[in-house]
């Protein structure tokens, strides 16, 4: 005899495929379905195909978004553009409220030892995007890892020939944290762009 | 204007709901949803709904169940029952393939100082279950905390003039620890207990 009768056996293998989640969690979180109402528990089915029927990209700046055009593309500054790898990262800058300027989702970084080349992200739309001449500055804003790195220079020396500044997040120690404990690669690098003070 | 567009959010408030899932941990639900395919996403959907509609408690030992009456109730020996605070706990002792008795699952254990008392969780119905006479003995495997062993002595104490053997999981050393590390309580506790070898 199975140990888990099959609707909630079926509902442990859904949850099991979120990111980080193992068969006990999976299993709290289905203990913790079969105590809901039926009423919440049609909502959480409901959020779910509603998000994935909803939410679509935007045919601009690659951001998530509900219509055809993002709300950030459709009243913002567009002549400072943030590049970044995926949507969670435009979320990650908007909760700053600082940043008044457009993004440009690639969608993935270049990665050739996983098969990701220039192609395959959306640097020919981030290139069209500039050549369109309202375009000042692009603030690279992938990842610090060495595929972040490399695809912020590959795309770098793309546009510097159409005569757009070119900028990239700063590298250093982060807040909060002492040098003691400070990787030795992240304290280098700190020390290299160090800053007037 | 809002970080996330409106289907994002609603499906992060509903991953929120789940035990132990904060805001950042259901952003990665929400976007692992986002990026399945319609069928998948559809197929999440419909298991909630489906382990809401028809998981039940069986009406004799009040585990989870389809039907009126589970598996191990219409199957296995009831002379000997194992008489468990969670269904959860039920899967717990089933996954060792060793227990071949029934269950009671009293949905709760006594607990004044958070309102439960005994009417509160099923003790009644085990009651009448012993007093039907077939059950020869009953093991309380409630938490080992103290409103486990308060609601294991409780129930051992209504049980006990019935002429059923009451027993408990023992207690002691996890497998695998150290002495140095077991815990003031486990280890006194153990060395109580100690058994002849």
């Amino acid at each position: 005899m199975e140990v888990f009768i099959e609707p909630i056996g079926r509902l442990i293998n859904e949850f099991s495929k979120l990111p980080g989640v193992g068969r006990k969690t999976a299993q709290r979180y289905a203990y913790r379905v079969i105590n809901m109402s039926e009423g919440e528990a049609r909502a959480f089915a409901d959020a779910i195909i509603g998000a994935k029927q909803r939410v679509h990209f935007c045919k601009i700046c690659g951001n998530f978004t509900e219509g055809e055009v993002c709300e950030i593309c459709k009243t913002r500054d567009q002549s400072v553009l943030c590049v970044v790898k995926e949507p969670k990262d435009v979320i990650a800058l908007e909760k700053l409220h600082e940043f008044k300027g457009g993004y440009h989702v690639l969608h993935g970084v270049i990665d050739p030892m996983n098969g990701v080349t220039p192609n395959d992200i959306r640097i020919r739309e981030l290139l069209a995007r500039v050549q369109g001449g309202a375009v000042k500055e692009v603030i690279m804003a992938t990842n610090a890892d060495v595929e972040g790195d490399a695809t912020a220079m590959y795309i770098a020396r793309l546009l510097k020939p159409l005569g757009v500044k070119v900028t990239r997040l700063s590298r250093g120690i982060p807040n909060g944290s002492e040098l003691e404990y400070t990787d030795d690669v992240t304290l280098s690098r700190a020390l290299l762009e160090r800053t007037e003070l």
